[in-house]
């Protein structure tokens, strides 16, 4: 398009923002009006995006990383004749696809927005997997506010990006001055922004983001940029083009009050359509060659930590399948990622300690359709709660493992100890949560979380345990094992991870006097073995002792109550949790202290066994 | 001290934390040797401390952002005559106060760290107070390591500290090149750390670490720097002195293999006494004086928000006690903060779009008694879960309010909905978790939240709910109210927040049928009214519905659900919550959509009635 067309394509960019918050009274039409040319000059002449073909792998990737200007997003999809305008009036409306924040209810969104500071990161992900993975030539295109440029996690990922070289990633900052309750803290002082990205090594161009020539001529030097990321810092006016809302503070997130007379003012409603172009060649993504192999397996009595054995299965896993991916937050040699890397380092990426990039960029690569597995101590895997929440938004399937699970840990303390984390990824939306208590068990889970849809997470214990399930043995998502059994059992114990060894104990000591413990491994603490835990507790009358190295709340004893929750059973249910503040201790003093070892459980369930 | 007494005290410091870590085997002696002499000359010739009264509200703070550093830490204490060689024989020990990262549980330290990246925010919080409220000349001196930097909540710390002027602030940057997995992203690059701290707007200064009199150089610049903070960028070498670890990658936490060797090598034990300049004067902290006055109140039946309810209680709370604050991420006019910033704006703090940083802030003012209230929409919240962890590590007494909870928002969509926020909350050790479904529950909630201590969380509804408390009502923490109740009740129902309204709609329209249902305002699901519910339950024989705008897990239903756990009762609970990924819609299309309604409880009421 000629220039003058662009503006006018821009205008009706803006007709549309305007329009579409209309339908419900609700939306962001002046965060979108500020960004109308930005956007205009990329749909028309950079983007290079099959709208027919969401899944050609030769496509450009576009993330409104400002996730609430989704009324120019969906003025976009009808500008490029990938919805019509009777699909864009059911913007906000229940059951549309046009969802106040995008999400990949449409095809053509990778992930899901709207929490701030999220969408570089994600977009930094994706990047990586073109440029490492892939191997093709698209580019990731990043609308940015400049609220948001206060995240944390924005300069994570301009770190990565730069130091992974990544120019086939352009970030576009709307610099239009207003958050949502007032001035930004540097206003249209463009100025700090490029200093910041230029620090961090990225190629900065500062431009009036109404101008579409100045638009134009900041994207072709991102395009030509090579060896470094380009940010184009556009200093924009928010609600533009509509003199009731430009520059106007206390109008975000509103919609326009006089709608008709906006759209007036903005010329009218245009039906322009723009011809986006489609990517050229049909290269094929990158496919990595394996060797094959054999998962890992251990004899029954040894001893192995679960982090070990996370670790070689996932290697045995990357020898197995070419699409397994690994990242790490510098922790490699705790988590024991460092035998993936070791033998798959094309598919290892070290994240560095910037955890909340590590999991954007696991979702990244699994928009491309690689399998990621990210890892850190289970303690830091709540460093990025916020992504793991917006992942499920996203609909990614990613899997993090999180070693150095709960007090067993020892020494170290309480600020490496992970006493939260079943909690909080049993609340997130279709998730899978595993705490494995041998090595051949995390194994199996291994592999089993690579078709895993959604995200899952794996808990993995610091310390050796002895291998209690044979190599044969039936491990599922989903299962457990009965690890003692009789039909004399006077009370269940529900364990998983390192409380299942302590519970094997206490059912030793118990058996000396007469007293029989169901022992249930619960490695699949979501989805729970419903019918296996309710069966025990059937049998055993509700008497049922519960043990986890976590805090009380939300974790297994929470699950398996649930389990139980409308059996018309009586219940008399025991939980041992770690309801101190721990300090340092070796791990059997920790677990003693915190009384979730084998002495507390024998005391609980042999008080339990009294009610029978 | 002369140069030559500050390099042997340096020495002394290298001995004793090769020799504490020896005491169990495990530690990191080497992430400390390379920080000595930074040390030594800080606390020779910097730092204002009253090792005899921690309590002196003059004192300067001292955060260990790189946590681990301990061995350091408590030979600093030993030095400075805080603590004996017999103490410092005891890291890591159980029962030391001397622990593997540093807690609260020693008088000297502010805050836990340990979980990298949160030292310098937390010091960015102290030094706030230090010039906002309590108006003191206090320094803030935070030694962070390395590989922290890739963190973005650093970079909040910078954005912030900067903007604000912090001058009183210092931040010492230990460049010792490795981290825990071999050599960070830019090594001893220091000139990398230095573009980046001053395009943030600092004053950046760069150092042989070693070198005491360049130490001092660089420690009087930073106290002569006004209207900036000053991070002195120190070129080191960790494992400093001793040939067989120095400068060694795969030496990060691990104990000295020969202790003995490393000892005589850096020069045999010493015992050397360093004097810490006591803070001068008797200044006191600034106090605010208040006008009084009464919390607010509503009329049975009038509708608000209970957001509303909070922004207009913390401001009358704000008029009562000169000691509250409160904070902000950019979204007050949401969250209803605003009412506090207008009535009270020297004790307001806009923390922008920055939730790391916003709890960290409150962190460190409540290490020097402020009484902080931080607010962001609920489902970011999640954003900072690590720091709300580490927060309970540091014993801090924080108060965060989380509005627009839950499918009740509407048409915002998933990324708006804080829907794991209570089970997030809930894990969290010694927590409050408070849900109030009217505006009078939630004023009382909030001043009662001034004096309570731990990690403390109040959920609000975006929406106008209708006032059902009357102003009289008893409402505490730890409390119920049963709203429904008669002799025939068939069911429970617990509820809270925008539920019990749809609660005592469902009551209402079984009332008809004659089915009577129990309605409880579970308003305080932690501490919950465990009596109160055990004596519905009882009542209505096991049958208890549970309802919440919250997913299924870690919320309220695994609270009751855990008060109920062993009562002996046969459980017929039902358990409503939110369980599909929810799209745009109104509020009302929301709550049918998950089966939260009113529609959804008296179903399962119901059916439950049918079992009786």
């Amino acid at each position: 398009m000629r220039s003058d067309q662009r503006r006018e394509l821009a205008q009706q960019l803006r007709v549309d923002t305007v329009r579409a918050p209309a339908v419900t009274g609700s939306g962001h039409p002046t965060s979108g009006m500020s960004a109308a040319e930005l956007m205009a000059v990329l749909f028309d002449g950079y983007l290079r995006y099959d709208f027919a073909d969401a899944d050609n792998p030769r496509n450009d990737h576009l993330i409104f990383s400002k996730g609430h200007a989704t009324p120019l997003l969906y003025a976009l999809y009808k500008a490029a004749g990938a919805i019509d305008d009777d699909e864009l009036m059911t913007y906000r409306l229940r059951g549309s696809r046009l969802e106040g924040h995008p999400t990949p209810a449409l095809p053509w969104v990778d992930v899901g927005t709207g929490s701030l500071g999220q969408g570089l990161p994600l977009g930094v992900g994706i990047a990586l997997a073109g440029r490492k993975l892939d191997r093709l030539p698209y580019r990731v295109w990043v609308l940015c506010g400049d609220s948001e440029m206060a995240e944390g996690s924005m300069w994570e990922a301009f770190e990565r990006a730069a130091f992974e070289g990544l120019d086939n990633l352009t970030a576009i900052i709307d610099v239009n001055r207003l958050g949502q309750r007032g001035p930004t803290q540097y206003e249209w002082d463009t100025d700090v922004y490029r200093r910041r990205a230029e620090a961090f090594g990225w190629n900065a161009v500062e431009i009036d983001g109404h101008d579409v020539d100045a638009v134009d001529g900041a994207y072709a030097e991102a395009v030509a940029t090579t060896g470094q990321p380009t940010v184009v810092i556009a200093r924009t006016v928010k609600g533009k083009g509509v003199s009731a809302v430009e520059n106007v503070d206390g109008r975000h997130g509103k919609a326009l009050d006089d709608v008709e007379a906006a759209i007036t003012e903005l010329g009218g409603v245009r039906d322009i359509r723009v011809t986006v172009s489609v990517p050229e060649g049909d290269d094929k993504p990158h496919v990595f060659e394996t060797g094959g192999g054999e998962l890992p397996t251990w004899d029954v009595g040894e001893t192995a930590a679960t982090r070990e054995a996370y670790g070689a299965a996932l290697a045995a896993l990357g020898s197995i399948r070419g699409d397994v991916v690994a990242l790490d937050g510098e922790v490699s040699n705790s988590t024991k990622a460092e035998e993936f890397k070791d033998a798959h380092p094309e598919r290892f990426f070290e994240m560095y300690i910037a955890e909340q990039q590590m999991i954007a960029a696991a979702v990244g690569m699994d928009v491309r359709g690689w399998v990621p597995f990210a890892s850190t101590f289970s303690a830091f895997t709540s460093r990025a709660y916020d992504f793991v929440r917006m992942a499920a938004v996203s609909r990614a399937s990613i899997r993090v493992s999180g070693s150095h699970a709960g007090v067993e840990i020892g020494q170290d303390g309480p600020s490496q100890m992970g006493l939260e984390d079943i909690a909080a990824y049993r609340a997130i939306h279709g998730s899978t949560v595993l705490y494995p208590a041998d090595a051949n068990t995390t194994a199996k889970l291994v592999a089993a979380l690579a078709d895993r849809e959604g995200i899952s997470y794996l808990r993995t214990t610091r310390g050796g345990t002895p291998v209690i399930h044979g190599a044969d043995a039936d491990i599922t998502i989903g299962g457990s094992t009965v690890v003692r059994s009789s039909d004399d059992d006077a009370v269940t114990v529900c364990a998983a991870g390192i409380t299942l060894h302590e519970a094997l104990e206490a059912a030793d000591a118990l058996a000396d006097d007469g007293i029989a413990l169901r022992v249930i491994d619960c490695y699949s603490v979501k989805p729970l073995d419903v019918a296996t835990v309710r069966a025990a507790a059937e049998h055993t009358e509700g008497r049922v002792v519960t043990v986890e190295d976590h805090r009380p709340e939300g974790g297994l004893g929470d699950a398996v109550l649930d389990a139980l929750a409308d059996t018309g059973l009586p219940l008399h249910a025991r939980r041992l949790a770690v309801r101190t503040m721990p300090g340092s201790a070796t791990p059997d003093e920790q677990l003693a202290d915190a009384e979730i070892d084998a002495t507390a459980i024998a005391a609980a369930a042999r008080e339990l066994a009294g009610k029978a």
